[in-house]
């Protein structure tokens, strides 16, 4: 087989249960995939995030195009055998992170040229290298090289941002070398404006991917601009291909997208949050810096199955909080990815039964 | 039983093969006890130190005393539940750190008047104190509280500050309240003078411990000299007891106290050097900063069964290094506690063999 295979299983209402195939195996949808940034899950090792049900994981092209370098990742085997991670791999293009990150950017027809913000060295990131880098990388999925457009921004400037992002999605699919199990999908841009993410999506479409992503979204739109944009962009898309909302989100995030149609997600909340003492649990989010956490012999969330639900008190945790230990992070990193697991989880076993519409979890009913 | 039981299976010249018995299990000795400081293995899940071999770990009276409090620590079912570690534990009696870490400190015949580091608070440590601060924590080993004596420091001092430990010893002793697989162990002092090191040992011995520590080495006078201490000091604690060398010390410390009748340690050097880039292996000490490491695919130590040797190659650790990633600490503390542990397990076995005299391990070569 040559690209993605994608499979559906179940419907109801526009959310579907799918079946991603790829080179490191299938991946059932919807899914939320953990960020592995700089080639690591951050305090995490790769045993622990499988532990959590994950089975797909995010690569950034950006990071590690400065540090280590795709041609040294390239050359010890790519990216799975260098972090020893055997399932599949997204990799995105790099064009978000070197908006974001990089500095002294300059924006051209070819593409952008930057300085790393590690050294200040010089690059020049093009649809044809993004495509090349990730493959070098041994992507599963790679990504189109697009342009996030900043929000908010004119609707002139969002359409010809996104008019930009179309000539370089179709370098990019130009430049992408088709091999079993691996695949590239397309990213609909149009900022908030629902006739030009049409416009973007169908575009896409006439090029054709094996998956469509949604970007330029959760960048401070609010949840429902995000939720229209969606649901303009979604019937634009091929039923039968995998829907990627990239960046998003908060688990309420998550389950109204995937009532929308959304199969894909990915989002720096739950690794994050595990390291700055913020833990999503059934009955919210927990903060255990607070000190009403110190004496509480109860476990964070009495029904999750992670590590640190199945050893630990909230006081242990407060206290490793309060102290800076390193397993504070570990632990509820380790949660927070089991509670994403478990929360796709529950939606494609409401999806599988058709009962998404009483579908609640916690502190994630929408 | 009451006490701490100690068996001594086998003997090659000085060194000795035990077994100490505790509430919390038993330890094959000579044995390297990693260090728990606040409640947590630095890096590492209790499950990680488990599997590195380790059986008993230390927990300093000082920091959990200060955060999170011993009566709490208690209130949740002491340490053991509350840091969720099965095996045993010995606590130090806060002695140490009080003078290393806190500030205002003001030493009477009473105890160690200081102010937090934390918060700068103000606490009063007393032998009675510390040993009931130990029973709190519900220490498998208790230690007697003690003075450190600077290094260096004029005879006369020396002299004054162990016999004030001694006494203290004494206090220590009668606070400790006897309960089955539990023990206290006395600290030997006396500096780098042998006459006041047999003194010392012999006040103890008469006072009757547990087990029978040589306390204030390793902080300077060099590894001839903690030996040449060694070698005054252990003859004149009893046979049949277990010999503790407080905050030693690098492999080759480790091997050259074996041979002259030590039977544990504790010492800072593999979990802080897991945090600093530092792994111990057969061939030496590696610093995985080092460039020459960025794109070699060979594991730390192809002998080696750690988690870190299992599955990554030293271009990942050293990208992992570089990046700041909390993986690094997590992979190269699980390798440093094995190398350690395996250490330690070689020293046994070749005092089980009686071929101590040709015991080697890579780097640990005396």
């Amino acid at each position: 087989m040559t690209g993605i295979g994608f499979e559906i299983l179940a419907r109801d209402g526009a959310a579907r249960l799918g079946r991603l195939s790829t080179a490191h195996g299938t991946i059932e949808t919807p899914v939320f995939m953990p960020l592995g940034t700089a080639g690591s899950v951050k305090a995490m090792t790769p045993d622990g995030v499988a532990a959590t049900g994950a089975r797909i994981i995010l690569g950034n092209t950006y990071h590690l195009m400065l540090r280590p370098g795709a041609e040294r990742i390239a050359a010890l085997g790519g990216l799975h055998p260098f972090m020893n991670w055997p399932h599949a791999i997204l990799t995105d293009s790099g064009g978000f992170q070197v908006m974001s990150l990089a500095s002294l950017r300059k924006i051209s027809e070819d593409g952008v040229e930057f300085r790393s913000h590690l050294d200040g060295s010089r690059h020049l990131l093009t649809p044809e290298r993004s495509v090349e880098i990730q493959r070098l990388l041994g992507a599963d999925i790679t990504m189109a090289f697009d342009e996030c457009t900043p929000y908010p921004a004119e609707r002139e400037a969002v359409e010809a941002s996104m008019e930009l992002s179309m000539r370089w999605a179709e370098r990019s699919r130009q430049a992408f070398v088709p091999r079993p199990g691996r695949g590239i999908f397309g990213i609909v841009q149009g900022g908030v404006h629902p006739d030009l993410r049409q416009r973007s999506a169908a575009r896409l479409v006439e090029i054709g991917f094996d998956g469509y992503a949604i970007g330029g979204l959760a960048i401070g739109e609010g949840q429902d601009t995000t939720f229209a944009m969606v649901e303009a962009t979604a019937p634009a898309l091929p039923e039968d291909r995998p829907r990627y909302l990239m960046g998003v989100g908060k688990p309420a995030d998550l389950v109204g997208a995937v009532r929308r149609g959304v199969d894909m997600f990915d989002c720096v909340l739950p690794t994050r949050s595990g390291r700055t003492a913020q833990a999503f649990t059934r009955e919210g989010t927990l903060n255990l810096r607070n000190a009403r956490h110190a004496d509480d012999p109860a476990p964070l969330d009495p029904e999750c199955r992670c590590p640190a639900c199945a050893g630990f008190s909230r006081a242990y945790l407060h206290h490793l909080t309060k102290s800076g230990e390193i397993l504070a992070s570990m632990l509820l990193t380790a949660h927070n990815l089991t509670y994403y697991a478990d929360l796709m989880l529950g939606l494609r076993k409401a999806i599988a039964e058709g009962r998404l519409a009483d579908f609640a979890f916690g502190g994630a009913a929408p």
